[in-house]
């Protein structure tokens, strides 16, 4: 797919940075080796992506990007670490590899997670491309974006849900805190390193949302339809817990009309916008036509 | 104590800074309780203290440094959670109250650890009081003194450090790392708020680091002879546990002479220190005698 290739460049210099932060923190090797094992572990890396996107496609220099992308990812791969442990999610298997507690143990896993976000907070602090005031407002969008008020408010209320069936807006909530909030996190520091006006940002958060409910839903609609080898990780597994989803809500027919919805609010909302709106609408297409 | 009545004093405005900036970040309520519940166990406060008689000190406005002060201590919070679980230090019993994995459970315990250590940073981001330099350094600082080459490498070496018998040399790197980081973090963060000079940030950093080697040797002494109903938490794990300490490694009396040394370097670095050093003096008397 076309966007592969067009968000596939600006992961090599991420991944690199992020090793570059990566090793220049260790001290403790089990420690490190366990930071670095989960940040390997690949996956789309779909959050930097993102950021780095938005600056190209408002004209910026992605150099100035490149701590602020490696941040978000480590601050998404903690989560992910600190979700799969045995008292959350339980997961033993993600992008078809073993867990890190499975590897290093709950404790390492622990502070693996606790180090990368951490060191995401560090990165953009000492960043030598971004301006103070930048790193001030992206530390606190981050922080906000990522904590109780975010990420793992989100984290938190799915759990909850889990127990029980959820109606569609609090079933909504939870997904814009836990994945949407660091989607729009990723968009909206793109625009503010590329210097965007008010207006820019504005719609750029609003395009967000649309977009990171989207991808929730086909993450939902791919839980039913995908294939455990494709995906590379467990498939039914929402069925199996009675967790509430798009398709057990809406029906799948119905969850594949929502996801439309969105999508297209996505892509008018890049209608008129003030940059080279191009890699902005492949994403919107991959995010509704993916198959992992 | 004299200290007691003089650290006192910064306790109550640092304690309705935390809960307004906890209190704000409310979405998910069970999370929220956890958050509060931990924040409210008490404790010395001794590291937002730190960070405000320091400030002081130098002539400085205290006002300034709330919110960095709120931020330390949810840091220190927010590790002793972590610290706590079952898979880490597996601890039921902290303050004198059950620990917060007890009351919430395992999960909701790693997400309030979590959300703590992120709403630090949006603490010092989001504060009215500081300049973004001021928050740029001290959100490096921060994020440094607590990652994995500070606080979190520190816990990583004390539980590998558990299985065997450490040499001195190690045992003080990990003391250094797990508590001494955030303690010279706390300090040169007052003398950074304060404005003061390279000379005097420098002084504080050795000050800090003999004061918290004394520290730990103290908290290793009081292990041994504490009285578990003074001190609110298990006496003689370390001894149970086979772990090793400054009492095990250098005889209960070699303990208290390495103590005396590093209370008389921290006190002669006060000798002319630029601002008034009447705290900090007390402090290190404090340290000496504590009995809790």
């Amino acid at each position: 797919m076309e966007i592969a290739k067009t968000l596939g460049k600006y992961i090599p210099p991420v991944e690199q940075r992020i090793m570059e932060w990566i090793d220049g923190a260790a001290v403790a090797e089990t420690l490190h080796k366990s930071m670095r094992y989960s940040m390997e572990a690949g996956g789309k890396r779909m959050r930097p992506s993102l950021l780095l996107a938005t600056i190209e496609s408002l004209g910026g220099n992605i150099d100035k990007g490149l701590d602020a992308a490696a941040a978000i990812e480590m601050v998404h791969t903690y989560s992910l670490i600190h979700d799969d442990l045995p008292s959350m999610d339980n997961d033993s298997l993600r992008r078809g590899k073993p867990t890190n507690h499975v590897v290093f143990g709950e404790a390492t896993a622990i502070l693996a997670g606790d180090a990368l976000l951490t060191l995401a907070f560090q990165a953009i602090a000492h960043s030598t491309t971004l301006t103070n005031q930048q790193k001030v407002h992206l530390i606190g969008d981050l922080s906000s974006h990522a904590g109780s008020k975010g990420m793992v408010g989100g984290q938190m209320l799915d759990m909850e849900g889990e127990k029980q069936s959820l109606p569609l807006e609090k079933l909504q909530q939870v997904h814009e805190l836990k994945t949407g909030k660091l989607l729009t996190f990723s968009i909206v520091a793109g625009a503010k390193i590329a210097e965007a006006s008010e207006d820019t940002i504005k719609k750029l958060e609003n395009f967000s949302y649309h977009l990171g409910i989207a991808f929730q839903i086909k993450d939902d609609i791919l839980d039913v339809e995908g294939l455990e080898e494709v995906i590379g990780k467990s498939v039914g597994k929402d069925q199996s817990t009675e967790k509430s989803t798009y398709p057990s809500l809406l029906t799948l027919q119905g969850a594949k009309q929502k996801l439309q919805f969105h999508i297209r609010q996505a892509a008018e909302l890049l209608e008129d916008y003030s940059g080279d709106n191009q890699v902005l609408l492949q994403l919107v297409e991959w995010v509704e036509k993916r198959d992992r």
